[in-house]
């Protein structure tokens, strides 16, 4: 199952993979899911939102219209965790340019592998069990984490997310319909929601924090992106005097030496990964720089400053050089303290997993909001992510596996 | 004339221009150029270098081979100017990226402008007057300016030539094959430099140094390009603590400043235009930054000094990051002093015409340690170049074609 992911999307070179969403490689990747689904006899929910949700059905449940049905009395399901509410799982399959092999992927394969245990084992379900493939979750494409999940859950604007643009200025609304979804219908799903009873991630963990195979996730850090933008004048590289320069490289370069002071300063991360220059030519003074800083930290108020204290250096770094700054929140996630109950029982289930919080968004922080939610971590012994380098070993994948089939086990005949 | 070739290649909102070598909008200029010398019965030379030549032919020559040969006692001609050498004018058709209307294309629609206005005249030419269109003058595609000049004049080695790629990877020998040049053919062309007696090249000012409509050259300062490569190590910008980083992005930054720095020490101008962000996400730190170093100055050793000090302190940037710095020089022209005699002439043409010296590369520049070389610049009322601002008022443009009809004049008759 890994083995035919493996090679979708990925450099020749670098082995960095390049999964964005619905780019060639990333439908190739949902191509797969819904082989792995067809194969196990798993049917597919499409919903509005792009996100795709593989079914295991338990006895009085039937496939109709689309979405799983309970054959008596199965009314709307209420948001109360009640028998009839599912219990969902998964993560996705989209990637950062030159992502690693695990960061996604690594939960829906080991869903995938979990359901083929517990049906080995000869398993009897009580509720549905739901492997889901959130849409662009690492806002590669149009710059918003999660995308998938927050329209799902209802906390982007939908006229905002079909107004997004790719790095070609497509709008999402565009590439949405080019892939066969109304942008129309995109937007809170209150009845897939009503059907979740909780649902629980497993993820690779993208620190260094873990030491053990497993382990449960307590919260996810306060973190947000903003973009700036340095607004100068181009002119040419050989002929305008130091003196008669508005160059914005300057001030942009101060607030990429400002970012991590404040970090420092602050105790939180504060990152420049993002960077684009017009006209971007070596013989021309640039016109324009746009950085995104992607800025986290353990608690908001530290976030708040760092990125306060970025933004002002940039102004003053900018003035001398009559360069103009603007910047602007693109997204913001406070802290995400995960359900307390569910998280002691997976901790239970797997007999003192250790409990420890994480620096990187998930579609379950954004899911936490409206469903009891949880997540499982599989260690990352060199503690790389977001890089071709990124690693976990395979005996950990496997107690990975495990455990998720054991929480899956414990909720799904709960 | 001039109202057919400004469209072509522009922004739809900006209004710079990007006519990069061989691009379909550079090949639409190429295709305006030869519809103007066939427009004019000028018979076009296509040389093997991708840099072509439409030629005015005076009594007693004749059009064969694709070359114009005198019709008597024609033997190879020698490199002294005698009369059957001939009077070459022209510049380039390409753009830097978001560049503006003037730089290049002002040239050669003033050269045909100025051939108008001589055969207006009934000038009886003694010499043939030809007009080039230097290929990708700016580098803008392939990284090396004045690459057509150079090959022609022998100041590029062919087989570095064929090698270079541009954005998306491509050779130069491919992007030419795919142009119906042959690659092993490029090269110093010592059969057309030995048929051309002087090359005045007229360009819109880049500076505001100009205070006339009309100047003459002095000389090109040294001036060249340094890659810069900062390798660190791609990771998750949320779970990496900030002591486990080896950002390249940090080290790139002071490397910016130190430019400023070291110009402003050594009284020379240093740009950085163009950079380049691996893997360019916005959640990723950076694995490695490109960035590319526009460097000029009054006399060589300033600028040698100020590449140096800028690589020095890009090391000191680099090494608290863990990361490493490799800087590489992709060309560098010393200072070009053009033809004494043939500038003088020119001022006298003209009548007194201010002389001053340049920062910005030319073709003029190359060709000058071949032929006897002069250029005329039109004044640049901002001094905004490379840029969509560029401009030239009318009144200054057609004094140009003035300047250079009397030049061309003088010469061809002489």
């Amino acid at each position: 199952m890994w083995r035919e992911l493996l090679p979708v999307g990925r450099d020749a070179d670098g082995g960095g993979y390049h999964r964005f969403a619905w780019t060639p490689p990333e439908l190739e990747c949902r191509a797969w899911f819904a082989d792995q689904a067809r194969r196990r006899g798993m049917p597919l929910e499409h919903d509005r939102n792009g996100n795709m949700i593989a079914w295991w059905l338990p006895a009085g449940w039937t496939w109709r219209d689309g979405r799983p049905h309970r054959d008596q009395g199965a009314g709307p399901a209420g948001g109360d965790a009640g028998p009839e509410d599912a219990v969902l799982t998964g993560s996705h399959l989209d990637s950062v340019p030159g992502g690693g092999a695990f960061d996604g992927p690594l939960g829906i394969v080991s869903a995938f592998a979990a359901v083929d245990l517990l049906r080995e084992r000869g398993a009897v379900l009580r509720r549905p069990i739901g492997i889901a493939a959130f849409a662009e979750e690492e806002g590669a494409r149009f710059g918003v984490a999660c995308l998938g999940s927050r329209l799902l859950a209802g906390a982007i604007d939908p006229a905002r997310a079909r107004g997004l643009t790719d790095g070609e200025g497509r709008t999402f609304a565009e590439v949405l319909h080019g892939a066969g979804l109304d942008p129309d219908a995109i937007g809170p799903d209150e009845d897939l929601l009503g059907r979740v009873g909780c649902y629980v991630e497993l993820h690779v963990e993208q620190g260094r924090a873990l030491a053990e195979p497993v382990g449960v996730a307590s919260s996810i850090v306060p973190h947000g992106r903003w973009r700036f933008g340095f607004a100068g004048e181009g002119n040419h590289a050989g002929t305008t005097a130091l003196a008669d320069r508005r160059d914005p490289m300057i001030p942009f370069a101060g607030m990429v030496l400002a970012a991590r002071a404040a970090a420092e300063r602050n105790g939180t991360v504060a990152t420049v990964g993002k960077v684009r220059v017009v006209p971007g030519g070596v013989n021309a003074i640039a016109s324009s720089v746009t950085a995104w800083l992607d800025a986290r930290g353990p608690a908001d108020d530290a976030v708040r400053r760092t990125v306060d204290e970025v933004g002002a250096a940039a102004r003053d770094a900018a003035r001398p050089h009559r360069v103009t700054v603007e910047f602007a929140e693109e997204s913001y996630t406070e802290i995400v303290d995960f359900n307390l109950a569910l998280r002691d029982r997976l901790v239970g289930t797997l007999g003192g997993a250790p409990v420890l919080p994480t620096g990187a968004g998930h579609d379950a922080g954004v899911l936490s909001a409206r469903v009891p939610t949880a997540m499982l971590f599989v260690r990352n012994p060199t503690g790389v992510s977001h890089a071709p380098a990124e690693h976990a070993e395979t005996a950990d994948c496997l107690a990975g596996v495990d455990a998720l089939a054991a929480v899956l086990d414990d909720l799904a005949r709960g």
